[in-house]
């Protein structure tokens, strides 16, 4: 694919008004728009003043949509409805727009009648070519008589008229399990337009499947390389447009909306383009672990930070040249403890750093698919390392550590190295806003390379939390990200939606026995080893119920543990052991730790803590 | 039904810890609780303690649930099952608990068998019964070979044991669309535990609707009066138990959802009961409209909101003797302006009143449907009116302004009055946070005893907006409720999610023509009359563009309406002309009309008002 293909947008997929969704859509970079008639209708700009507008901002007007229920009526309808056509006609010349989508009908009104439907359509695509607009035909998954797209072609191909051609949309024609391979029956010069969308697997009625939870390209389950491959080498030549109903981008900053749209068009792109094209995107980075996790502790939580980390077997190993950060170290896994934070601010995982062979290039990447980069300060001999922020704020690191004179040269070496309980972090857990949510599954899905594992969903004591997970094929890097799915209860007292970092162990009943001893090891109740006791029997209950571990398991192996209390605001750190191969993260698992976390901040943490660190 | 009947809830339904969800129950009134497994198990206290806790806050435990995937194994599963059983059995002695809930299988090693599946069941009920324990079997909608009542009583039956009944739950019989009739041919003594739940129609997977959409009696679609009478009818004598998965209640505040849902029992049990039975409910009050509606209009927004009233026709008519509140009249519709609020509290509706026959028995009613009587200062020769608390804080009165000695008698004669153009308030539209919306309405349909009518939802400009409108047979009253789905734009500025207060009149040109005398008629688009006349080509469209006025018609009649921008912080004002017997509010127009509001706030809005007020 050429890669000044045109990238568009209907104007549907943004929230706010016409005005803010044009100059969302021209800011985030896209090409074109489709302008959606109730975004249009609200607005005060007469036609021609968004034709001037959309021309100043560099966006083309590619369709005017939808316009509905024309075809295969009674003779009064039809004339009704020719009258509505030519008014809009009258607009569209107004606006400077040449392409009109006609969705199949769903008026009861309509026979089932393929010619007399062709006859209509041939019809309006008459009075349309005068008017110099062309009409596009597309198959509503729910459309009454014509709902699949080999249906909605029988139709144009009987209507023969050269003004009058096809609509594909992804949805429509995914969400009824059609395969899409037929489409390339269908002539490129009959490809008027396509529309691209994807959605999660959702066993409802198509239509409020459609307009409440169609998502950007990547954020679902279709698949859409495969998809707009097959449009592709069917000669399609229009834009790649999106346009996607969702409940969560409909109040989400259009601005922030346009731009995950737009980096889920490119992903999409990279997807059916040949590595080798100009202007493409540098491949995505083949991880190698992470290289460190930095955790902001403002105000009185740095000694609950330090002290737990120093009770997990961590060493302060390092203190950074020129800035107030901490490293420490145990194994491969390196913690930095930032104190230049507020005393308001949370304490939250500020950064991660994951090891690329070619940190550059991930920048790269990553800048190309419109992730912001940070200007960080740094002294002449201190490491320039490539800074990204992702949707939640966290900034994102690129490193190689096993070079000289890596981001390690940044620290003066203050200590030296205790036994290693824990090996490396097994994951980092990261707790979303709702609108971030998807926005950012897809940014690590696209500029990490991550593949999401399968969605969960836990009943949880303060709300339900939705959590995707995503991982490399060699699961160096493990991401968990979650999300309060109405929101977090606010009713209860002292509960921020935490983070955690996980490390991993192959002792876990020693890490815990460390936590225990310093008071820093989240007590699970008797309820829930009597539970398992009766759901699995696993073995060695006793070592789990002595050692407060949780257990889970799934078709390859067994997963064991346990957490600290969330030290200051929002964070805790867990140790986990994989046995043969577990895949998971305990999930089920969750309330439990949560109902934990709640008992031990109404009992208050910090005394404890204080006393140790 | 005898009105000690037991009220009961299942601890699933509210959020928190079991510890918090105990208290809720015991606060709002339950007598007893199904203990919901996976709050045990998350819970620090041990069985005996929770037995203690709840004989201390006078809950019986009625039910402890559920117990899964037991029945119509081979037979090294079925020892497993057993053991598993045991294991229940003994916490449940510990917890004092002598009911088990049993669900229908759905592991996909269980065969499809009635004869072994009532062989095992006689043989868990016989374990059971040897602990003093009793089994009741519920067929889950989606259960994998029994998903229907009749059958699970049909195994039921087969198994013949004295331990092993039935468990009925509205949601499963009611969710599939099965008649609950046959019912009354299971003997009383089988019938040994109800669980009730609403919801909304929704063409969806049944196991997602259920686990996230179930609702209070009243607050959904299922007629669940027919069903609780039926059931009744056949004898059944245990406790009406609320079983609700929802996920908005799941991070709602407790204490908040456990007064909704008692308050939904004793609504329900009021629609089978006879109205003479003792200790009953009064009835609900025939409403003869709006008394008043009360304005709190604090800092600089009161000239705004005296401003709109004057251009809308009202004249201020009295001024309160003891507080510093405005009375402004036309027609029958009153408002009162109170200026006794912080300035950084927003302009809102702070209190609707209507216009009841018995007020005190109205008071009544809502007090013994645990709606929060208000306690108000007022002067020994002020009226003493019968004041409540709606959930989202609005104040209610229960009025007769008809009598000698009325309310209106607080007030001083400062003015005399001006032709009417408007004759009554239409309807107050009230915005709710997503917390309360379903509290909202479960409210107005039990204390005022409103119906409620078709829920709406509008694609709106900042989000997804869900409303419902209530109204009484004779449309005396009318209150519109809406709630932003996901939540309203964060990112848009100035647009709090306001409210409104509709009026009625004859002569809308009329009452636009003043309005806009005054700058405060909110302009409309030509883009929207461009629209009208393409899609519906009403008459007059020349007046309607003319006066900004917006168009809907529905089988009965046509609906004009017209609106001032957001006066103060959240509140604006609706002229409303319903012709031929419209019977609905014109949310077809809400995105325009937002719209429109949004280029207000962007403009200024405060200039204009003030050199007019």
């Amino acid at each position: 694919m050429p890669p000044n293909r045109k990238l568009g947008i209907a104007t549907v997929c943004l929230s706010g008004t016409l005005e803010d969704k044009l100059d969302a859509a021209a800011a985030a970079g896209f090409d074109g728009v489709e302008i959606f008639e109730p975004d249009l209708v609200a607005s005060a700009l007469a036609p021609e003043e968004i034709r001037t507008r959309c021309a100043d901002l560099g966006l083309n007007i590619d369709l005017y949509q939808p316009f509905r229920d024309f075809e295969a009526v009674p003779p009064d309808l039809l004339a009704a409805n020719l009258r509505r056509a030519e008014k809009k006609f009258d607009l569209m010349e107004r606006l400077g727009a040449s392409m009109a989508l006609v969705c199949s009908t769903v008026s009861p009104e309509s026979v089932n009648d393929d010619d007399l439907a062709a006859e209509h359509l041939h019809l309006l695509a008459t009075r349309a070519a005068e008017r110099g607009v062309r009409i596009a035909y597309e198959a509503l998954a729910w459309g009454r008589h014509v709902s699949t797209f080999d249906h909605s072609w029988r139709i144009v191909r009987r209507a023969d008229h050269p003004d009058l051609g096809l609509c594909l949309d992804s949805f429509h024609i995914l969400s009824r399990g059609s395969d899409p391979a037929p489409i390339r029956v269908i002539p490129a010069e009959k490809l008027f337009f396509l529309q691209l969308a994807d959605a999660p697997h959702l066993d409802m009625d198509v239509l409020q499947w459609s307009r409440h939870h169609r998502l950007f390209p990547g954020q679902g389950a279709f698949d859409l390389p495969r998809f707009l491959d097959l449009v592709l080498r069917s000669g399609y030549e229009g834009p790649l447009s999106l346009e996607v109903f969702n409940d969560v981008f409909r109040q989400s900053d259009p601005r922030v909306a346009a731009v995950d749209a737009l980096r889920s068009l490119l992903s999409l792109r990279e997807s059916v383009e040949p590595r080798s094209v100009e202007g493409g995107l540098p491949a995505p980075p083949e991880l190698q672990g992470f290289a460190f996790v930095e955790i902001a502790a403002g105000g009185g939580a740095a000694p609950e930070v330090t002290g737990a980390l120093d009770a997990l077997g961590f060493t302060r190993t390092g203190r950074h040249r020129s800035k107030p950060v901490a490293l420490w170290e145990q194994g491969s896994a390196r913690v930095l403890v930032n104190t230049d934070v507020d005393a308001g601010d949370a304490t939250a995982v500020a950064a991660i750093a994951v090891e690329s062979p070619d940190p550059a290039a991930s920048a790269r990447r990553a800048e190309r698919l419109l992730a912001p980069v940070l200007s960080r300060e740094h002294r002449a001999d201190e490491a320039d390392l490539a800074a990204i922020a992702a949707p939640d704020g966290t900034s994102v690191f690129f490193c190689r550590t096993d070079v000289e004179e890596s981001w390690l040269a940044d620290f003066e070496a203050v200590g030296g190295s205790a036994p290693s309980v824990l090996s490396a972090v097994d994951h980092v857990a990261l707790t979303q806003q709702t609108d971030d949510f998807d926005g950012a599954a897809l940014f690590y899905r696209t500029v990490f390379g991550l593949h999401p594992e399968v969605p969960a969903e836990v009943a949880a004591p303060f709300g339900l939390v939705r959590s995707l997970s995503m991982t490399d094929a060699a699961q160096w890097v493990r991401i968990a990200l979650s999300v309060a799915a109405v929101r977090r209860g606010e009713w209860a007292p002292g509960v921020p939606h935490p983070q955690h970092v996980a490390f991993a162990t192959d002792d876990i009943a020693g890490a815990a026995a460390r936590l225990r001893d310093r008071g820093l090891l989240l007590a699970i109740p008797d309820n829930y080893y009597d539970d398992l006791d009766a759901r699995i029997a696993p073995e060695r209950l006793d070592l789990l119920r002595e050692h407060s571990l949780l257990y889970d398991r799934d078709e390859q192996g067994e997963f064991l543990h346990c957490y600290t209390p969330v030290l200051g605001t929002r964070i805790f750190f867990e140790v986990v052991q994989r046995i043969s191969g577990y895949r998971g993260y305990g999930a089920l698992n969750a309330p439990v730790r949560m109902a934990a976390h709640r008992r031990v901040r109404l009992q208050g943490l910090a005394s404890v803590v204080r006393g140790v660190a």
